[in-house]
């Protein structure tokens, strides 16, 4: 997405092993006028498929999935990381290694919001290791939901979790895809390729 | 605000402890639809204010800012919970009592992204003891920046956090005030009460 891109070439900032800075427009401040569009984008990716519920990670795809899931009508879910007194009864729980905290961490979902005839679309602000949209589709899978696909805004292509989500046979839809050339550059890749 | 006292009684759960449970609609599961309407109503409230940055803090407060910002033009700041790589350089931090989770944590806001002349609108999902917001507004001080004032989804007004930030001259609007009377029963507080 021409939009995203140009951003993050004005904006973002690269640095040694392989992290984005991307945080005066998308996860620590967020320009939501951008956001708009690129859930405008997640709709027009996902135009005709069946969706009932958007489910996301906390905390920074939270903001992008809300805004998003103004143009699909339904409601947001999402997976909590702290252990809290809000969030008793019955959960669905899948552990997550994070890359950038370099710690696993537990997510989890209260099992009423999930239904084995709902049709999830999953929204985050990244993709890298892949490790946290693994954690939300086992989850969607425990409550034997149907997962509609992945809308991610910055997909690390140089990472191996794209790639395996796609060897899945899931629907992924990644909005800037960002490769790394033999130079050790980063280069957006061409959607299609 | 008759539309959100509406449902917190029709789908709210208030457990012993003074826990209000409002995950089916506002901080797990997220009804974008009444979310907009709320996003509105802090438009009206604060309607006439210079405002140029929204502020709010990890997680739940985050899409509710999101979708409130549309209504102001302006770019949301998330204040961040966790140590993160990606978040680096000067930070503000300020150090919050969590009534949730019984723990206390470190609040971060990059310094980049709150100038002096920023006039900034505080946005949370909940308003108990005040501790998150106390540490926003420290935040705001340090920057030398301008609190225009703070909204607030729901307001439990049997706990000390309301009186305490109203009694510093803070433009607190909350949009639900939850009170209890002498039976321990909760009961709205009527506005301009």
């Amino acid at each position: 997405m021409e939009l995203l891109e140009k951003r993050i070439l004005k904006d973002g900032t690269f640095k040694d092993g392989g992290i984005l800075k991307v945080d005066s427009f998308l996860n620590h401040q967020m320009d939501i006028e951008l956001i708009n569009e690129l859930g405008k984008e997640f709709a027009r990716r996902f135009a005709g498929k069946k969706i009932t519920k958007i489910l996301t990670v906390e905390a920074s795809g939270i903001g992008i999935a809300c805004i998003a899931a103004q143009y699909f009508h339904v409601p947001v879910i999402f997976a909590k990381k702290a252990q809290s007194k809000n969030l008793d009864g019955d959960i669905y729980t899948s552990s997550v290694m994070s890359f950038t905290h370099g710690q696993e961490y537990i997510i989890r979902v209260s099992k009423k919001f999930l239904e084995s005839d709902d049709c999830v679309l999953i929204i985050d602000d990244f993709l890298a290791n892949g490790k946290a949209l693994i954690g939300l589709m086992d989850i969607i899978e425990q409550a034997s939901a149907n997962l509609v696909g992945c809308g991610i805004c910055i997909e690390k292509g140089f990472q191996e979790g794209g790639a395996y989500i796609r060897s899945l046979g899931v629907d992924l839809q990644s909005l800037a895809i960002i490769d790394m050339d033999e130079n050790g550059k980063m280069v957006f890749r061409k959607e299609n390729e």
